[in-house]
């Protein structure tokens, strides 16, 4: 402290010194030609006359805050957090809020340690919700489930700050007394809601709780109507989530409501990153659709920091942390350098840390290895005069149809149909290593040959696969078995192509521009195999999320939670 | 929590409805025409449909949260706690953040305790600043030095939330180790500035801090420079104070600044109360000014709530406190029916609850009932030759002049001068019982009779008189060593008006209007007396004030802090 006054008084040199530069200031609206002096990563002056050990010229081009992404699944990017952080710190991010919500299902507690403790290793601040709906129903198999007292565990030890998006509103608006353990639990903290198309008395009913930042909305109706009752509005735009044109309307109509909104990426990829950018992405598209430029920049700084009551930052002021990010200007947003806590991190793009190969021997290694599958494993045996139900897969959307269709039986037992494209899919639970399987069937993929396979599957993500042919599945699912997960095509016994996801069956150990090429690769493959559906593992990975209608396939079998839960793949008329 | 959700399902009915209005959504910053469900005190609907054992009709009115003023001292009113709630919850303020600085001063935490237990008593939430500058000065006597452990047991005990407004600001910037004990042990809580004319450098340095809520911007100007720096603006309008108009500029010309401002009043008296009004009087300046309507009522509610981190208050919105106050229109605010917690509280102007008594009996009753003066206490013996110094009170200011003057001497004693207008004026230390007397002489009070005297003076809060005579200056001194405070005015040996201070030598036990009406029949008294000054108790209680220059008089005797401390009556040039 009497270092940093005697830096501030000007008594002693500061550490660093940027001079020349416009400060975009988000808490008066301005830009503003001043230096910035700083002393012990803290912003310790704003004006003239400083001296630093260090001096910069920003040469006129503009000082903004460090950018903060309100919420997040860093598990989306298949990135680790060391990966992730070198991938956005050079594009100006330098906190993110990110909910651990897909290791917590594969990992449990001790997944969202490890994300916890691989985010201190790097200049990227991250602090994390706790999350709170882990099953996400009760027709998956996490690896444990996160109750009340695992939330409160995690905020105890540290690793959590805020309460992860409460999805369950119908539970909210119930009463549902676990539910409001959660909530009550949580009292005094940040506690963050998921409410897609939530609205009118349910959405009143639902705030109670308290849930007050949410990113579901799509419409800039929906983001009104939430924005008058008391949310936070968290504008989203992720990799296929494209919600910000329409929901920042609400800011081209009256631009003072900017202060309770802000910016937020919810799922993103690491070919989004590489291609569009990150928060520095979202300051642009706000722009380009009529945003005031400082008013667009506050919506990825000042204001993420003033909800998830993160005092210290979101702005370049006096006392603040000097997470600092210089831009040619706010229209064009992209980082030439960035400063975290006055050090500076990425130059030109380039990352200036070493993204360490995360540490998973913290992660606990699924007894998945020990599941032991056979060709028999696979064989469903049909049933005279029954059809069968298939899910229908629909193109880039996460929603799904049922269908009821005739069976192609081959010695008794239903088999692949690669004619009418009613392709066998498994799910293998893996999270508790039971080698439980659960066989349907499913329409749209169109693949002619060989099999996909992943271990990323919503919500509980245990192992899931389509399959031309019973051989090439179990050559698939035996490569996730053997790998502890990952991507996989397969053509009989042979493997086509493979991306290990070795960090909980969701992440990998590349970097961003690796990784991005590695999943080009395994669509090029699928693509070989005969499937035209544009994004085949992506699509895969939705077809176990039962809270989403209609039709899915959990380790539990067939789930349709607009039905009551599970479903049997038989159906007589 | 169940009955809350039954009633906003609307499976069960609310306790109230009020149905038909408009409400001031100052969320969204519009007018919204939906009926307000209200249960246990809370907010669980808006919208329609809803049924209430208590049906209110608006009739069209406007629905506006409940006001909140963010930084006053209610002992500057002279109205207790009960009373001021009686004078401001029919005006629409249902919630304020007092700093009870001056009470601090005479009854140190039991004082603090004091006024927090007599708030609970009222509808009026208050929480309480810890005052973080007692005493102001070290050449002034309060009844106890507030130090860093007398602070954090304001925090602990739950009297206060927050830290008061920091003075000290040179010792601040300073990195004075007592002033940084305060700060830091108040770590993780709101902290409140005091920034007079503080700008550049000193401002930046300030703000390492981390105190950012500062209500003394005088100008335009200097409020921009504040809400730069990191500074929540608290644009002041008091009762003496009027800076609203001119800070408010900085909103004139960026509305969207208005998400880090609030109103507040600082100091205030039951006349000016009476007459303009409280918050609602801040909101008709603000739109007469030309601020939008929406904006001017945000600056009184969710505000003031986000800084000082009230999440459960400032808007009409599910999950939120039923404080409402209907209005014919923001223009015209004027409080026709305020709720605190879902209860009408007041009813066209009229509070619906009583202001109790104060229980005096919780302050310590100082010893200085014990003091025993005579007129030997009040001669000062002249020295040969030398001249004195002289106070120069400036009309309406703070501010003063020190004169050098030659003194009238009788019969070897320096006298008061009536001719001239040179008057004795006494300090008689109280908080501590010790009678320590301090004498100097005025210039400016122009009294051709009698004293005038009183136990509110700045920051100390001592005895202070001023006289034409010995005789009457004893008369007035024994009366407030007698009543334990008060104002009075005399002539001889008669009380010529009088009133009581029974409260900490601070505070009435009178409702507004009676206050007003003896204040005013004590001003006309002094007015008899001879003086022309416009507020003589509000000239006398700032001759004390030794933190602001020039010369004043505090029980240990002339003080200049521009010039290092004490100063001696008697001067040889």
């Amino acid at each position: 402290m009497k270092n940093l006054l005697a830096a501030a008084r000007g008594e002693a040199p500061s550490d660093l010194v940027i001079k020349g530069g416009r400060i975009a200031n988000v808490l008066s609206l301005e830009y503003e030609e001043a230096d910035i002096a700083v002393k012990d990563g803290i912003i310790v002056g704003i004006g003239e006359g400083y001296n630093g050990i260090e001096e910069v010229d920003a040469d006129g081009n503009v000082l903004m805050p460090g950018m903060i992404d309100g919420h997040l699944h860093i598990e989306s990017t298949m990135l680790a957090p060391a990966t992730f952080a070198g991938a956005v710190v050079p594009l100006g991010t330098t906190t993110i809020m990110p909910d651990p919500h897909e290791i917590a299902n594969t990992c449990g507690l001790p997944g969202i340690e490890f994300m916890w403790r691989e985010s201190l290793r790097t200049p990227l601040d991250a602090y994390f919700a706790a999350p709170s709906c882990v099953p996400a129903s009760p027709f998956e198999t996490p690896y444990q489930e996160i109750e009340t007292l695992k939330m409160m565990e995690c905020y105890d030890r540290g690793w959590c700050t805020h309460m992860g998006e409460m999805m369950n509103f119908p539970g909210v608006i119930a009463g549902d007394e676990e539910i409001w353990g959660k909530i009550t639990t949580a009292r005094g903290l940040v506690k963050t809601a998921h409410l897609p198309n939530v609205t009118g008395r349910d959405l009143c009913t639902y705030l109670i709780s308290g849930c007050n930042g949410d990113h579901e909305s799509n419409f800039a109706d929906e983001a009104r109507e939430k924005l008058r009752r008391g949310i936070w509005v968290m504008i989203r735009e992720g990799a296929t989530e494209h919600n910000l044109e329409d929901v920042a309307q609400i800011l081209l109509e009256d631009e003072a409501r900017y202060a309770r909104c802000m910016a937020v990426s919810d799922d993103l990829t690491a070919s989004h990153i590489l291609f569009n950018g990150h928060m520095d992405h979202k300051v642009r598209l706000l722009i380009d659709m009529g945003i005031r430029p400082l008013i667009a920049a506050a919506l990825v700084t000042i204001n993420p920091a003033q909800y998830f009551r993160l005092w210290d930052r979101g702005a370049i002021a006096p006392g603040m942390l000097a997470d600092i990010v210089m831009v040619p200007s706010l229209e064009e947003c992209r980082a030439m350098k960035v400063w975290k806590r006055g050090v500076l991190v990425a130059d030109d793009g380039n990352p200036l840390f070493k993204a360490f190969a995360p540490m998973t021997i913290d992660l606990p290694q699924t007894s998945a290895a020990n599941i032991r599958l056979t060709p028999d494993s696979l064989k469903v045996r049909a049933e005279e005069g029954a059809k069968i139900r298939v899910i229908e897969a629909l193109p880039g959307k996460v929603l799904t149809n049922e269908l009821t269709l005739d069976p192609l039986v081959v010695d008794g037992h239903v088999e692949s149909d690669r004619e009418r494209d009613i392709l066998k899919m498994v799910v293998v639970e893996k999270n508790q290593g039971t080698g439980r399987i659960a066989i349907g069937f499913v329409k749209g993929f169109g693949l002619k040959k060989g099999a996909i396979a992943s271990s990323v599957a919503h919500d509980a993500h245990n192992y899931i696969a389509v399959a031309a042919d019973d051989r090439s599945m179990l050559t698939a699912l035996q490569y996730l078995i053997d790998n502890h997960g990952g991507l996989v095509t397969t053509q009989g016994e042979e493997v086509s192509a493979s991306l290990p996801l070795p960090i909980g069956g969701l992440m990998s150990n590349l970097d961003a521009p690796s990784l991005s090429k590695a999943l080009l690769r395994m669509i090029k493959s699928a693509e070989d195999l005969g499937t035209e559906i544009r994004q085949p593992f992506m699509a895969l990975s939705f077809l176990s999320l039962s809270v989403i209608p209609e039709l899915k396939l959990t380790d539990k079998g067939y789930v349709d939670l607009a039905k009551g839960g599970i479903q049997t793949l038989f159906v007589r008329e």
